[in-house]
């Protein structure tokens, strides 16, 4: 699908017992993320910019549950991504049991710049054109820079992919950001020597925008191959801002502090929608997402969904890699190799630590499985 | 309560049906919050810095929910207020079930400097120290800069206290951000001088962070009297960035895109500890929250422990004026001063565009109301 016309539309969906409580239903949302006052009020020269109804259906497979697709001129986004959110889900995310399931692939493509790298240049750097890839993460907090490069020296001794900070990382006293980056980039940089293969070290950049940035150029500076960032904590748009900012430094996306938007069934986003088109959209080259059967709550439907996404053709921009996380077993891997195919990341952290011989065994274990799809 | 130890706390509630689950369930997030590691895998010489379950009772309200009061070394903080978010709810966010609510009064303290107006601020600046406040909205978005400053002329000739921006007015074409600014700041003032009393202009600025500071900066040089902002569009820490950077603009934060963190009874955060803890120290002089029996779906026993926290001599910092919103007839206000009482600042937006005798009218019998508590 295209960008064409002077709008774009939203679906989302609701419950509502009759057609014709779902006709106010979805009227409702429609005022609600537009002209927000009462239709009777607005101005008759004004009424284009209320948002429109254009498709209202029951929805077979759950009960009461109806989906509207829902028109909204583009001139009241002029543009602007934030105000777009807005627009999307601003007032109606404090109605209970709306969800949304769709946005406009050919407007987001023409809204956002998505991703400077995606699958095929993460692919790149690690010449590895075809396998899943691997990630994990450094860790436990309270460790020092130190201890982290340690860790990081032997996952990179065994070949791994990416290694990343754990999203709790920030500028502890514990293990400062600048003296974190400072000893494990040439840790793995070492490491890579001994191994053969190429390892991407992403520092977990948190903070205030300010903050951010400062340390994202510091981490860019100092030879970190991307960022780990968390949307949810440092602002949405805080992933296209750095993508803009930063454009050689792939982005890895963490989901701390999105749950709210994605694990209900009937409100939030849906999962494939928020992950696979909106993070993907704001730039995200790998988008982190809770696994299904690990310590989160997914159903493996949904996973596929979002892995779906993550790699479709609607949006007209690069394609993200879906990163599985949150509890996957390292003996389990071949049954989500199968599942998931080849264009995943997957990320392991605490199955790796507990390999009991060692995290250098652990990753080389990880690798020769992965390398069976080449 | 006071600052004191090592540590600070997050309460959770959760669901569990045994006192053996809710234990593994207690130490889940602890251990989740923190090392996110297996507890066995943790080097012994970290293991102070996995939180700790000190408390966990079974609430007797609801049926299988428990509350456990969890501790956290302060030094996985380390002063960074992100972070602080993070430890509070970042992968826990994506647990179903799992809420938060209560926040360390003594740590919020010390971490933020919450309002530097709140409620004595703003009645000084207008002159209003013991009644009811007023607030009202500009709209609908696709009105002109001038057509938006017409209805600020109407507003405030009948006295309105605040007018703020409809939080979806961003940078659109249609009024763009400067422009709308330099039309409404001259027409209130010039209202003013037919009402004879202040009326204080809150333009809705949003964006990236950039954008949001360009604009901040614009309107304070502009005469606008503080800011409306959405502080789960902007970034959480906009509020607190904000107010550090521009100290004689009061914030008042919007509910946009907050949804998902507080309209679910047994996940995200307790209305009040979001609205009345967090937004207030992060710095919200004004916090707009979707009133009981409106467009939304709070009980009126949850906005009144909103109002509570927003209040309260708990946190040592300014108080925020609580801003119920969303839907208030004109005509129940009676009976929510009779409710809420006099530090409440009433913002009504639909109901005054409805006035058969226009906004001028509906604007006096507004603060005639407001004016019977004086």
């Amino acid at each position: 699908m295209t960008d064409s016309g002077d709008s774009f539309f939203v679906d989302y969906c609701f419950s509502a017992g009759s057609q014709s409580e779902a006709e106010d239903k979805a009227s409702g949302i429609a005022v609600e993320q537009s002209a927000e006052l009462p239709v009777e009020t607005v101005p008759r020269h004004l009424l284009d910019y209320v948002g429109t109804v254009e498709e209202l259906q029951e929805q077979e497979e759950a009960g009461n549950r109806w989906k509207a697709k829902i028109f909204f001129k583009k001139e009241i986004v002029s543009g602007d991504t934030v105000q777009f959110l807005n627009v999307v889900f601003g007032n109606v995310s404090i109605k209970p049991g709306v969800q949304v399931t769709g946005l406009d692939p050919g407007f987001l493509s023409t809204l956002f710049s998505g991703p400077n790298h995606g699958i095929d240049g993460i692919r790149e750097r690690l010449s590895a054109p075809k396998r899943p890839l691997s990630c994990t993460a450094l860790k436990p907090i309270g460790s020092s820079s130190e201890e982290l490069a340690r860790i990081a020296t032997e996952f990179a001794g065994g070949g791994i992919d990416i290694i990343k900070d754990d999203h709790g990382l920030a500028n502890q006293s514990l293990a400062d950001f600048k003296s974190r980056v400072q000893s494990c980039v040439p840790a793995i940089r070492d490491a890579e020597n001994l191994s053969g293969k190429k390892t991407l070290y992403f520092p977990n950049i948190t903070g205030t925008f300010r903050e951010l940035t400062e340390r994202a150029e510091f981490a860019a500076q100092h030879g970190a191959d991307g960022f780990l960032i968390s949307p949810q904590l440092t602002g949405l748009y805080s992933v296209s801002e750095l993508a803009a900012m930063f454009p050689d430094m792939p982005i890895m996306a963490h989901p701390a502090f999105s749950g709210p938007y994605t694990i209900h069934k009937h409100s939030g986003f849906a999962p494939s929608v928020y992950f696979g088109m909106l993070w993907r959209a704001l730039g995200a080259d790998c988008v982190i997402y809770p696994n299904a059967g690990g310590r989160f709550s997914y159903h493996v439907d949904e996973c596929n969904e979002i892995n779906r996404m993550c790699r479709s053709n609607d949006l007209q921009m690069k394609r993200s890699f879906p990163v599985p996380a949150g509890g996957i077993d390292r003996n389990s891997l071949q049954k989500w190799m199968d599942e998931y195919g080849a264009d995943t990341l997957f990320l392991i952290g605490g199955s790796l630590y507990k390999h009991p011989k060692g995290l250098t065994v652990a990753a080389r274990e990880f690798q020769t499985k992965l390398s069976e799809y080449e």
